[in-house]
């Protein structure tokens, strides 16, 4: 059966795990310090043009935004997010089980405003009661959106202005960063880094066989990352089973060139919808394709098909997904194109 | 310098401090078992036609909303609460740090609607993603509300009736009862005990020297509380300097005749202002008064009388907030009016 | 009945009453603010010879123990105390409700020795996997111990060279603060304000209505402190009503004189036992007197005076404890020495 | 140069990788839901002879404890342990940042006794301050201990009954079940399963790509466990990567193989030590080798082999360990001997 379900229901990149079979029986280094981790490190380095740049390597997204937002903030503050987003919604409250707010603001198709943001954070420092409000102590977002939409590097830069007129870190939640990066080169790696305070690569979904790696981009590490990592129960005593993968990923642009096959399945998708008179959700340029269906047709079309549930929309329509990757071919977006 | 700033800036009934002085050199027994609580326990049992009600008493209103949260969820669990309520903006992250979310309703001048809480729910069970979300495991109102607005005994019967089909404890901030009992007797403590899992009657804006009264009502008091309270740091050696407040309000019903007093204060007040053209933000029939000001009116005012901000409204006007109590005289009221 | 079971079960010095009396129908400052609490704060600092003292007034000792000590710690640190100490046994795992660890110390009547102190911290530092241990971050002593014992001014004084070698903050728990300083004049406030980065003067044992003041010494009170009582469910809105009593209590050295009687109370009784035999579990000069008595003797004097269990100590003997206080009179003294 | 630093620097079974290269490009299903799991859960429960097992496939040792302790364990409750134990030790609080206290028994060789388990909870509930302390509420052991020791399935059962009078769950951390299976068949799976409320069968030490099974063993799988893996930042999106491995490794015993070749290698190594007259530290029948060494020697020693470092012993010696795997070959053995 066919199925775009999501992008982390891939294995790995091939040369990954040619990569595996090659060095199976070298005895490694743990916690991170081996050479595979280390040259991914150089790599993303590199390729981020962020000399700067520490990276570290975890098992999940999740995970990774616990453990970075709960070391930026301090006891009494709080994040700064869409209420659209992965932090606010979708993580069984991983956030506060931290101890700590998250403070909502409008979404604009996932994204959040420069400006709102701004008038947020004054409103919060001119209220009379602001000692008894959780005070906005970072700022999160994800690029691309969990709506496929992406901050331009402008908009990136003006988000950042204002994290920086208030000491509030930026983090950027980049659990499908290669499709964002395909989709907009302008926005690229050198440009996220110069404009947040930390990031995380996603590779869950973008080919690795599993794992994301966290980059602290100003020398601004978290002191006793290490062990912070520990007592949140992430540290990968086998690091190196992460790092392999973003080696080989950022080796020859693989991670890009995975990003840009998802794009390019996506957009034909998108068109046929279109052709085919399918209401859009929500348009954008990356691997999500957000599809109104009525209800009998979804039926029908989950018999032949998988794909993921967004929202119900009203009594006779619901919201759908489809997600391509960088394994998507094309001949199975033609296949799905012919079901619709 | 005349003050309505807040009605926690009071002493304590005169009564109350007649009796510290009888019983002064008595020894008590420690931790909430000794004789006055014990009576105070009696009295609210008697005074909300409630043989179940089991009362602890602590030592402020974040505090026991924390307390009483924490223990009521589940681990995956949030609590929902209108948007504007106190454990939503005013409590430093105190639910949080709990590890728990708040989940946030609309809120109807400081009111939420059965309806919706049974569509938020509903559309938590239907969604696809449910467990990846926090669960909506109770559900937090005040009475009176932030804004001073009421419940009826219906509203609160029908929110109840949601809270348990879906089997989530309903908890009352009563941080002012004694204005809600007094300004609406239908909806008195045997309609309130009878409608919800727990509740707490305030003292520290009603009277008490210090303190609050938590009330579970169903035989429900969660499992080993004692040691929950101290975890939480909020068990009292002398809990009896809380229970003796206690004692002496619900005898000769002086804690709601308290509350009569200060409705009394504000409605002469509201009704002033009316008379003079003011603006008031919101209505309602107890000890809050909020009204619009011109910016530098206010700033003249706040020469001569004490009140506390709301909100910046515009950028000419604020809300200011006039609060009465237990222990106004009328005459203050009369030369706040001739200020205005 | 006599009672001798703990010294929170006495109400307040005479003197609080009068002055409560005396203001009680003033309108106060909230959250600390007011006149009370600053000249409390003013004596306090007169009294320990500190003028960088910042006191603040909470309502109990477990809760001033672990709002203070999650305020010093970063999250990856533990705070050091003796395996007798009242964080380590006796506030139902409220430390490690904040997310840290305890990390015990040898006890020696109570107290730790600082050579131990310089041992576990430098091992710790030499630890292969110190990394992958907890921190120790802090170090809590109670002074007089929870055994009655005193540390001089000698032992505090060794003991915080070594806290700052390590860069620990020495944090005091004075619950029976009164007691120390009567028994010991030459280990005074001021020699305990220098040697420490923050102490509790107790009230709640030590004659004050209710509650403790937290003191830091040295310019360090932890960065938006107020914010962070409040997320702890600590912060008394009613904050003068604490206030008061230790305004009264360092008037005219009210506080120690209290503790003066409690120790001339305690050594009455103790050399009475001493003259007919008792063995004492352990010998001190302060208010809590120990004493090991055979189980059925025990159960006889039960029914005449109230005591405290301590230990088991064998299948025939038990310790139990007396405890006198500022307001124990001698001639309760002598009627339980009648009974023993 | 040779290394016998830790079993978790190891590749993964040859068996795996070849399954990995043969499904690497098939679409799997997400958070542990795949066919891949579902078959090692299956093999799991046949190997353990218990229907009821329950399988869940996390990413680490440290987060695997965490997240399974906390969900067994009431708020008010601690674990107990081994003051030796991983959670005691050497998770940089992780059970501590959960919120729960490590309640540490006396360490025999790295086990706990049933006789020591059943006194220490017997006194807690005899104390006359219990429900200020904190409450036994379940067990942790390893097997094999951190010293390599091993519990019979005799001790097992001792301790387990103690665990059942008192209602504690007794939870098996099994980092290197693989070589306390191998080393003794007698307390196999079934006996493990049987005597235990959860345990989890290590991968990482084990022969996996990465990944631990954790297993409830009695239809007693915590409500809602997916979501408060996910609240833990535990969950895996990719959770068939873990599953794979467990699967491939419960075919044909290769899971106890792998142990059974650890244990042997190290059997050599230790008559080697013996003959040559080293002493050990502890002895042991699995895969852990402990010695003590002068430090010189030591120092030599490290420039030509890597080890850990276990503990100072002395001024002059040292404690290091040697740790052998599945992938240990009998000729690096032969070589470190050598060089002995």
């Amino acid at each position: 059966m066919l199925s775009f379900v999501n992008d982390y229901c891939e294995g790995m990149h091939p040369e990954i795990l040619e990569k595996l079979a090659k060095i199976n029986l070298e005895k490694q280094v743990s916690y991170g310090d081996d050479k595979y981790s280390k040259s991914a490190e150089k790599k993303i380095r590199q390729a981020a043009k962020c000399e700067d740049a520490d990276v570290w390597f975890l098992a999940g997204g999740t995970q990774t935004n616990m453990v970075a937002i709960d070391a930026f903030l301090e006891e009494y503050e709080g994040v700064v997010a869409a209420k659209t987003a992965h932090v606010a919604l979708h993580e069984s409250g991983a956030i506060e089980y931290t101890g700590h707010k998250v403070l909502e603001l409008p979404s604009y198709g996932g994204k959040i405003k420069a400006k709102d943001l701004e008038a947020y954070v004054k409103a919060y420092y001119a209220d009379g009661n602001w000692d008894h409000m959780v005070t906005p102590g970072m700022v999160y977002i994800t690029q691309p959106t969990e709506l496929g939409t992406l901050y331009s590097a402008k908009e990136l830069k003006e988000i950042h202005k204002v994290c920086q007129k208030f000491k509030m870190p930026l983090y950027i939640d980049g659990a499908r960063l290669a499709e964002a990066l395909a989709a907009d080169p302008k926005t690229g790696l050198p440009e996220i880094a110069a404009n947040c305070e930390a990031f995380y690569i996603g590779g869950n979904k973008c080919g690795a066989f599993y794992g994301e790696a966290l980059v602290f981009t100003k020398n601004n590490t978290p002191k006793r990352f290490l062990s912070r990592i520990k007592q949140h129960g992430a540290l990968l005593a086998k690091g190196w089973t992460v790092g392999v993968s973003f080696d080989v990923m950022f080796t020859d642009n693989l991670y890009v060139r995975g990003g840009e096959n998802a794009n390019k399945c996506a957009s034909k998708l998108r068109a046929a919808l279109k052709k085919k008179g399918y209401k859009q959700y929500i348009e954008n340029k990356t691997n999500q394709v957000f599809v109104v269906m009525e209800d009998n047709a979804m039926k029908a079309l989950s018999k032949k098909v998988k794909f993921s549930f967004w929202e119900k929309l009203d009594a006779k329509h619901t919201v759908i997904r489809f997600v391509t990757s960088w394994a998507t071919r094309m001949e199975e977006v033609d296949q799905l194109i012919e079901l619709l």
